[in-house]
């Protein structure tokens, strides 16, 4: 029996989340060429837009499979998002039999999830509610997340990007940092509340023979005083030290190095960061000049300078969806396999979604070193790979053009 | 007579500063062709370096003209620079005695130093005190500097590719901050102590039908309560509203907003951002989500972003400074001019550069509007050209490669 897609994006944006969306029309577009589907719908802001019946018709959208490209190269959630976590499925719940009438309403039988943890629960809970109704409802989660901690795969779309935005402005920062000869420590802070494979992003210009000092991860225990001790060594090699740190990391007990209750001259609370909680320290007990920063926002949302390897992966995760749902493997998340080898190569899954959405995947031990201040080669190998390619950008009055919906 | 060329470079880091330093050896070796010259020596460290004779031989190290393009994309100073102002020039004074008695050595008639307005006074003292002595040095000023604040020039090279970094990543953020529809206002704070040249790069996104609410520069002073006024008035039209400012603008009375005396939980002082005091105060004022974000030392020193047109112009200051050394142009520096007209064009001037040493040159009134919160077309219209064309980047690993020395 004939049905319609929709698909639509959820959690925080990546550069690489709309170019899996493209993916996603990509194979949706096959289908209604095979005959298998009819209308591709798109939510708008995921799926409390949905409950709003506030949808696009994709395929109307993008007309030819060329007006994809800039869809592609536009950073963040161009169908925009939401953070609507559903209630558990039981019948007569409202949610649910709103949902599903919306379903009926729109001939619904295909929904495709791109998000993170949270939008693998809500796959999982709609797939459960729809076999308990004994709704047709093919439901497949398609991972995205910078922050790269979804278990089952053995990388998210997105992650590639940041990594790159990472690894090519920790590389600037090292220029720049190396210009002057007194004593200066660079203190770099970057996003992994929980998992640190952003902050192991800053590894890679070592392989151009340029690197950072050291490497400090969430999953290992912060000591302020081998940091100190850490820092101090450095200085006495070279005068320029540059440190890459998680924004997450925490000390034997488990307290964040970033809490804080600091007051300005204001009077307001001024929430503090890891990367400046650690700046006051050398300032104090070093001395030295000292410098943070934060790489913030750009780090998830840099398109500009995508991995294509990501970018080329992302919009294959999403006709990969398509194509798992096409075969009845609901209830499912899309996961990326690396053949072992030499080689970098990958296939896909799909894999129960309901034991992924409630598991996190670390940066594992043996990918940290004895000191934990930097990470191992088989990081850097398993990073390597992730960030080689530059996606082409369409430029116009000296900046990268981007897709809006309206 | 034949006389050897020496360059440095100093003060702070930009992505065009090795662009000029390449025009200047670009400029040299053609002299050295021309039989002008004999050797072109390069100073690690600016004139620090120079006087502990820590030289390079750039025209071995640069043995063909391609050699340049790695440099002409390698951000910051490569040669490393140095903050150190001469003394008044006097007839008996050391530091001129050390650095004249180096010139003889080296047989330097030409010397060349990249920088912004202390090192134009760099320049303008050892004319200065060459005259005083008879010595026949030829020393010109090549400006740099991402700020844009030296007098005579129509722009400074490194602006150009520093203001391309803020227009794509506003940009990137405003596609990052619609996703979701709930109220929220995003703080952009930009570099720019007394001059809000950067920050008016905030506008450019415009031209492609999505900016940012509000600029905040420092040329007006700011006030605490038309500013929540601003942010609640656009709350009123829309959810996400950007807001970019300079970290230095200040109040009525020239206090600066970023002043503070925040501690954190270890009891250490906390510098505060302007954009830092601003998220503050919306979020008692307003109670709204709020985030600020700096974009740090990334604004200088990313290459891989360089404006094509600031690069070429970077470089071509450099042949230009060149030239009128062999000119006899001694004591100035070599100022971008911009004709009149539709069509960007530009020609290069060489102005005496003590008046210049000593000079600001602000954001004009005209640039910025009436309720002081944002800018006027003929300042879009000023900036638009300077950050026209990608400059071609060769990545390995994924990373753009980058020239060291050493």
């Amino acid at each position: 029996m004939k049905g319609n897609v929709i698909v639509g994006q959820s959690g925080g944006p990546t550069a690489a989340i709309n170019a899996t969306l493209s993916g996603v029309i990509r194979g949706a577009k096959k289908a209604i060429a095979d005959g298998a589907v009819e209308k591709i719908y798109g939510m708008r802001n995921g799926i409390e837009g949905f409950m709003q019946e506030r949808l696009v018709d994709l395929d109307a959208t993008f007309a030819s499979l060329s007006d994809l490209s800039l869809l592609e190269a536009t950073p963040a959630a161009a169908l925009g998002s939401c953070r609507k976590k559903l209630p558990a499925p039981e019948l007569g719940n409202e949610t649910y039999e709103k949902i599903f009438s919306l379903f009926e309403k729109y001939n619904i039988r295909y929904f495709f999830y791109i998000g993170g943890n949270d939008s693998m629960d809500t796959v999982a809970k709609l797939t459960q509610y729809a076999k308990m109704i004994g709704h047709e409802l093919r439901a497949v989660g398609v991972p995205k997340t910078i922050d790269n901690d979804l278990a089952a795969t053995d990388h998210t779309p997105g992650f590639g990007s940041a990594a790159k935005y990472i690894a090519t402005t920790i590389s600037e920062i090292l220029c720049d940092t190396a210009v002057y000869q007194i004593p200066a420590v660079t203190i770099v802070e970057i996003m992994g509340r929980d998992a640190g494979w952003l902050t192991t992003a800053a590894a890679l210009p070592s392989l151009h023979g340029k690197g950072v000092d050291y490497i400090y991860l969430p999953e290992v225990p912060f000591s302020v005083d081998a940091f100190i001790e850490d820092v101090k060594k450095a200085l006495a090699r070279h005068p320029n030290v540059t440190i890459a740190v998680s924004e997450g990391i925490r000390d034997k007990d488990g307290n964040y190095i970033s809490a804080s209750g600091a007051k300005d001259n204001f009077g307001h609370v001024q929430l503090t960061g890891a990367g400046r909680v650690l700046e006051a320290l050398v300032r104090d007990r070093i001395g030295c000049k000292v410098r943070s920063i934060e790489i913030s926002l750009m780090q998830r949302c840099a398109a500009h300078l995508a991995s294509l390897t990501d970018i080329q992966e992302s919009v294959q995760t999403g006709e990969a969806a398509v194509n798992f749902a096409l075969l009845g493997r609901v209830g499912t998340m899309v996961c990326i396999k690396r053949y072992e080898g030499e080689k970098y190569e990958t296939y896909f899954e799909a894999l129960d979604v309901a034991s992924i959405a409630n598991a996190v995947r670390s940066v594992p031990l043996e990918y940290i070193n004895e000191e934990h201040n930097g990470v191992t080669q088989a990081c850097i190998d398993y990073l390597a790979p992730l960030i080689i390619g530059e996606l082409p950008i369409i430029y116009k009055n000296g900046m990268p053009l981007h897709f809006y919906f309206d």
